[in-house]
């Protein structure tokens, strides 16, 4: 059975495979401490345009939000995430776990507002509550929603104003920069927030992503924070190697541009046979709307995740691509949908 | 300049590799549930003769040891260890960053023994003291030392008089396993320990540690802490991959029988040298005492670690061997180590 | 200035402050091991009807919260409480501080429902999200609003089901129990849940909050908890003694019924002055909704909280009555309000 | 039976009690945000000389030590201790609860130096290990001993070297200020740490300590950590009053004189008698080592605790004085143990 259920269901981009192999035999010391990590955190560096960032590439994306958050906020603080978000419902409390309250907003299309914003801290007065101090994003959404530039900045301008760091979740942060629905390049992000990160696993990588700290405040002695938190790998050359790779020649870009191409064939599809769609996603996630009838036939022959059922018999389930999605399994899954849809209209 | 320094300085074991590339296409699931990590967790079950364990396969280290204890403890509750075990000394507190003290006692050669457990047993009496819960032992310890059958046996039996788990750390599993300087199988660890880990990075691994749960009491829900302690990978089929080879026609224990070949001609070169050991080990670890001249002009060829200076002029230096250490490189350092030793006798 | 604010802006009932002059020369034990937190708590354990209860004395209500959450829960587990619930908000993030999310659920009379148990249930369905394993509801609650035996009955049904804890904050339980507005008796709360706590702090003492553990898994080592979170008083007598004192001759529901009818007499004069009230309020809280020009105007002359603010040009203030409130201050109060607030009805 | 067991077997001194019932029916606000707390501050900012002091006066001691050293602390920084400090033993791992190491320095005499500081800094070199960053120490210390001035000018100048915070628990503080056995006064230790509390449980109130941040850096949002901790009393006024007395007229080193005297009575007549003492305490805790036997004969008429027992038939008792200690007792016990203890020398 043919599975849109992730875009972590296959291995590696063969590049990157390639080059574990090439460099298999070389000596390097550990912890990341090797000339192929400082080369990735070089290249990253290039193509963010902050030659002053720090770069730390860690195994897993729960990592990534755990350590940055962890690392930049006192036993008080609170951090503001949309109610959809990841560290908010699918890391198992992991933020809590490190002694921080999240503070959730509602936010029907994954996205966080200045004015949700000022409506948090509105809430929190005195010390009897938390203090807000960190903004978690995420460009795409857990929705495939896209931050425009704009929207970014207005963020910005409101975490300024209130002494709050902004940090984006960049999981599959591929897919955003190479999407036609936002205006935002990574040089805009790497200048917009404190800190972010550049995912991995999700676009073409075993596994790794890359820790970007723009603002000084949050450098000092992150090591021992990815430490403490379990993140530091003792053959650290490997996500080097890995981002290496993806940061050359432009590959990290190509898969984005890959799994949105065969993302926009699938939405035309279900748009074409007149099903909605959750949320107005651009990139590689797309939720179909559909009768649960005809998601039960789907079901006999292709695999995907369940999003949200609807009280009137209809369900939103999610159909994910990736740089392993060919672009004949696409067409024939479109047109043998197309098929079997029409009595569903 | 040829490294020493540790059994992480390479990639992985060529097999671990092909592996990857020949499965990179696959379609499965992730987080640890594809058949790769399934079948792993049979060899496992069945290489160690309990069909009843729970095996868990995470990325490193100080997240196996941190899950587990985490896992296993009351908040109140506190680990026994060694004073130079792993986790009181290496891994930043990770310990202590989850809620939990190590009791530390001394040890001179790394092992712990049932009358330093009841010891630490005897400092704390009352509910204004931390209540010790688990035993952490290493196999083979920091030091290369091993612990033999009857000494787990009388430790084992000291834990069950005070309602203590046993939990051992098998970081570098495999050389303890092929070491002629133990008698304690793999099937006696699983029958005498609650729980233990199988590591896989300092063995031929690009990276993974198999957990494995013997007790029932530690088993339920246990996937809610790893995913917490941002140990569950999304392409959990990696490990499961890795873990499938290395238990697979005995390639766990060829790798540590080679690493331990290789260290032990090591150690009969440093001693017909004349120098002193730190610790007798039968490991791929080696601790030879040397002048610090000596220890100076060998750091013009070779790099190691220092393991501990000594007030009077003299150095115990690390050496490390592994899957990657070619007999050929190891008769050239003995060769040129004893033609320049010579004058420092 | 005559001060509404809080159920603690005195000191402590007469009684209490004499039984502390009377046994000031006594030598006891350390630690609520004396005899008078013994005999408290054989007080309560009658005045619950439970023989088998364990009780344990602390300092305040957030450390009565935070330690029985703490020692109750795995640390993947979390809490569901309503989200106004004073471990949600006003407790600075006590709970998630020991590593526990609270998922707080909309209740806009602040009281939970089986329905909202099982609505935040049906959202937690695997172990990449948090587990549900604790209730935390208050009688009465932030609002004043009060349970009914049915309602707690069907809390305490849908707990069984599910395998939930079910624990109650009694700050204002005195209240609670001396009102009319419900038929929820002090052993009944007993029987119906596996912990609360009696408020003492808020009901005539000057401080402390009876943890009372009717479920036996929530028993071992419990005085571990409350060291290790900084709750356990060196002369811990002071605790016993005060409830001592308030467990005897009817003493603690005097203290309640007498904040009530205080409470009572203010909730007619606003609602014969025409005014709303924000919540059904049978309890020492009362929430008059007022026009803001008439809120300026009393604040000249008493002081008191702002609950909330309405966009029309309204406040919800809130008036707290206590065993300190004398009926002269309550009668000059409404008959001075009645005449003030005449020109904005 | 007449106790020797601790400094908090009685209530409080008189005058304490006094302030209680006189300001009793006073209305203040909540959360030491009343005049009295004010006024305590006023009197100890006055007291130690210097006005830029932040005051906090929080329950007890576990609370005073957890709250400071946690607010003080990244994630992975750790504090360094003598192996008997009250943190390291009798805490029940309260400061790891909050996540942070406790670095464990052997000091027969329960005494931090400047060279015990620089060993364990030596031991933590790098990211794989804790980052020392609070020096902890007790005045007097568990055993009864003193810091001099110069020694605690020796272990800041060795802080200021290594950018190290420097706390000191005053949990008997009022013994060290009334004791001749060292030079250091309050104002002298406002000035060499960052940080102390002034103890009140033990030295005569009913219960409170007194924080006092002296280094800019500990201030900012201190009041969220006390909150979040459970230090926060809701009748804050209780903590204010009590220290108001203790600081007015020279009650508290009154009472630390008064216990001081009691324990020089009691040391002499251990001493006249022929019995070794554990350590040279010159405050109101002794530690005489007596024959097993003789002890057994005193525990018929006199309680106290057991500190040490040796394996040559010998233990070390534990005698302490307090404010409460009547000369008339004192005299009883010395001339019943001289009697006593004749056939015993």
């Amino acid at each position: 059975m043919y599975s849109f259920k992730s875009d972590y269901s296959e291995g590696a981009h063969p590049k990157i495979l390639e080059a574990l192999m090439t460099t298999n035999l070389e000596q390097t010391d550990g912890y990341s401490m090797d000339p192929h990590s400082k080369n990735a955190a070089r290249l990253i560096r290039q193509a963010i345009g902050r030659p002053d960032a720090d770069i730390h590439i860690v195994v897993g994306g729960t990592q990534a939000n755990t350590i940055l958050i962890a690392s930049a906020l006192r036993p008080y603080q609170a951090v503001i995430s949309a109610a959809t978000g990841h560290i908010c419902v699918h890391e198992t409390g992991a933020i809590e776990a490190t002694g921080h309250k999240i503070i959730a907003m509602p936010a029907p299309d994954g996205k966080l507002t200045a004015a949700l914003i000022e409506q948090a801290l509105a809430a929190h007065t005195d010390e009897h509550m938390v203090r807000p101090k960190l903004v978690y994003i995420s460009q795409p959404t857990e929705l495939g929603t896209l931050y425009s530039r704009a929207e970014i900045e207005e963020i910005r301008a409101c975490c300024d104003r209130y002494g709050l760091y902004l940090f984006a979740d960049g999981a599959r942060l591929a897919c955003a920069l190479a999407s036609s629905g936002t205006d935002l390049t990574l040089k805009d992000l790497a200048w917009l927030t404190d800190a972010f990160y550049i995912g991995g696993t999700k676009n073409g990588a075993l596994f790794g992503e890359a820790l970007v700290l723009c603002n000084e405040a949050l450098k000092p002695d992150f090591r021992y924070h990815i430490k403490q938190r379990g993140g530091m790998l003792a053959k650290g050359r490997l996500l080097g190697i890995q981002f290496e790779c993806l940061f050359t020649d432009g590959l990290y870009e190509q898969i984005g541009a890959h799994a949105n191409q065969m993302a926009m064939k699938l939405r035309d599809c279900f748009v074409s046979c007149g099903f909605p769609m959750l949320a107005e996603s651009d990139t590689n996630q797309q939720f179909p709307i559909l009768p649960d009838a005809l998601v039960e036939q789907v079901s006999q022959e292709y695999s995907f995740e369940v999003q949200q059922k609807f009280p009137d018999g209809r369900t939103a389930i999610r159909f994910v691509t990736s740089w392993a999605t060919k672009e004949a399994d696409i067409d024939r899954f479109c047109s043998w949908f197309t098929q079997i849809s029409q009595g569903y209209c």
